[in-house]
């Protein structure tokens, strides 16, 4: 972590670590120490000679996005198949193209872009599917380290349902997740960290699941997964796992739930139990509004679980989604709650920016540790956002700008990344 | 028009004047003679002295974009307010900046970007709400043929319900429309023409929607408005047209739903009585997906409404839809699509890709002549898409490539727009 003193200059707009209204600090200043954001103030302080000063007057300085559940694997088949829905696309599509990261190569070539990409968006924090393949899953995860970003990366565990060129038996899927989690340790000083990966119930025998739960109680290992994504999945999970409750109980009966290091993406489907589950486990909850449209999987009611206290991130869900921006998502979030709403019940809440931005900021960030807010003792994670061509032809206040920003603007208006007070340089070619 | 003959090569995909299955001629030629697609081959044809080559060989080449439902005077607002629903935005947000446009200095700037950013996104066809302001409508559609574009552009009316600053008189909307009118006509030859714009029912009262009814008749002038988009604003035109069967009703017994001329924005809430009207009038249905979420409208059933044969194109709806590319709005026609069925009706029919990219080209283009599609007899209205960069890490198939431009591409992989088969060039600043 680097020592250096900042005093950055611009106009501030945060979340805060709950939900509820966003902060504005208009032509403010934040100082930052060791990485870390020390106060923002509306008056200049008086600094030492020690502190750098950057001034980024104009422009709007946000916290960084984080993407809490994306598949690397899927980035070449993004926008394809979307006139099928999960279980078909997963066969037709997903799955073969998954097989194809065996040639480390061409998984070299993906990651390589991908990597770019997620700087490009701003996102510097993310949550990712690799494949089954071990060592394309460790290649993916040290290229994240050279980019400087933040990441939970898995080794996907399948060891049924899977087809012939993917599946694993249940012990080669155990003996790969120990070599990766070997391989994996180096990385973890530098903010890249593995993370248990059994793809979701369907594609695990509970021998999987049970020696899986053993690894994540023994290392206090993180867990991600799906669940109640779809209703055909949904049955299918009941079949397959009749003694267990329900979907999300799966999870939690094979020790797949562990409190507060659990992101379980979807969530579309829950009964009131299931949630309450979620809420003492402290689960993360991945809402992928574009894939769930995409692969018509359906709406979260993310506005009533907001309600009910539990923690939701933003996933791009790419392939199922098919973008990368997380403005994108922070949209499409708001859209289909007032799509539900609309469609549903008008006696509802409804999803509000304050809450969507939160979303993809701040809640994600909570994955990633004191991050997604730009409140002090937080890292300052932070894009920096020439929005000048966005307002250009009357003022509009901050928050009119971030709205503008999300809405019309892309990754073009990012103009710089800083992650932990430093600045993120562009990833080049990183394969050797 | 032109009188050159052009031989282009590249990969060609489109829709058909009615929507069905894609069609894709890969490597293939087509001979442009006087703006006018001859034919498409795979073989290159014997061709004389007097044809262009124009090899883009490699890249996609499909139909231009149309754009049936925008409000150039949102352009500055788009993606503000959408904590809101249709009254309330329109009071707060739209109506204030709409006023604006009464200064021509800033109708100039605003007009001149928006002029630019069709180009840009490959909307090459629009039909175009202006505000109530005369001038600033003429502004707008002299600009768009000095741009080469093709549009309807209107000028709104609205004598009621309007507020202080932008609410005409019913003399005055009649006196400015008849002005407009006259200003607009040495436009016509380039493409630019006059369409009858009463905003929405609710605006205008009888005496001005029956004295447009009349300029309709007598000088067979198309139509475009809004109607069922929103639930309390079909209650209040029920109260405020008590003597109509249904809201298209109050169009029709004012004679604005001129058979083949009309342009019906959002059309979410129909009875099947409006919906066989509208069939029989030959109504363009303006499907504004992006817009009907950011503002809580609904779900227009849109493949319903296409098993019943009427005619959808797609509106960005910009302020009310937040993006302009209009591959952004064949994308959310397909989500939307999905989401109804799976929150709404299981067994009903689902949009599919062809249908979704049928409406954003062949079913808007159909409200500007023969364009739309690339098939013999219809003008060479195209765009031609470099899509190396989305389809780089193994062989896709030109349908596929498609796919990508359209879910995961933007504006940016559009490397030449072609209107009557001659290259359309950047518009630069155009305010004289």
């Amino acid at each position: 972590m680097s020592k250096m003193k900042y005093l950055f200059h611009g106009d501030f707009v945060t979340a805060h670590p709950e939900p509820g209204e966003l902060s504005v600090y208009e032509n403010a200043y934040a100082l930052v120490c060791g990485g870390v954001l020390e106060e923002i103030t509306l008056v200049k302080p008086a600094i030492g000679d020690d502190v750098i000063e950057i001034d980024y007057q104009g422009k709007l300085i946000i916290p960084a996005f984080s993407d809490v559940h994306l598949h690397a694997v899927q980035y070449v088949t993004t926008g394809l198949g979307y006139d099928k829905e999960l279980l078909p696309w997963l066969t037709d599509y997903t799955f073969p193209e998954e097989a194809r990261f065996a040639d480390r190569d061409y998984a070299a070539r993906v990651f390589t872009d991908l990597v770019h990409d997620l700087w490009s968006c701003g996102t510097l924090h993310s949550s990712i599917f690799s494949s089954v393949n071990t060592d394309a899953t460790v290649l993916l995860g040290k290229m994240l380290v050279e980019a400087g970003l933040s990441a939970f990366v898995g080794k996907v565990n399948m060891d049924r349902n899977g087809g012939v060129d993917l599946e694993e038996t249940t012990e080669e899927s155990v003996h790969e997740t120990i070599r990766y989690l070997d391989l994996m340790a180096p990385l973890e000083d530098y903010g890249v960290k593995p993370i248990l990966t059994p793809r979701f119930a369907p594609s695990c025998t509970p021998e999987l699941m049970h020696q899986l739960g053993q690894l994540s109680v023994e290392r206090g290992l993180p867990v991600q997964s799906h669940a109640n994504e779809n209703l055909d999945e949904i049955d299918w999970v009941k079949r397959l796992f009749p003694d267990s409750r329900d979907y999300i109980s799966v999870y939690h009966d094979f020790n797949l739930l562990p409190t507060g290091k659990t992101v379980m993406a979807h969530c579309i489907y829950n009964t009131d139990a299931e949630l309450e589950m979620m809420h003492e486990c402290d689960v993360l909850i991945a809402h992928c509004p574009a894939s769930n449209a995409n692969i018509a999987s359906g709406i979260m009611p993310s506005a009533y679980m907001l309600g009910k206290g539990l923690r939701i991130g933003l996933g791009s869900d790419i392939g199922g989604g098919n973008r990368l921006f997380m403005g994108h998502h922070v949209s499409a979030a708001m859209k289909q709650s007032r799509l539900r709403w609309a469609l549903t019940d008008r006696a509802s809440r409804i999803l509000n920016f304050a809450e969507a931005f939160w979303m993809g900021t701040a809640a994600g960030g909570s994955l990633f540790g004191k991050t997604g807010v730009l409140i002090p003792g937080y890292a300052f994670d932070a894009l920096v956002i020439d929005d000048r061509h966005l307002s250009r032809y009357r003022p509009l206040d901050v928050l009119e700008r971030l709205q503008r920003f999300i809405f019309v603007g892309d990754e073009r208006h990012i103009v710089a990344r800083y992650c932990n007070g430093e600045f993120l340089s562009e990833p080049g070619t990183m394969v050797k």
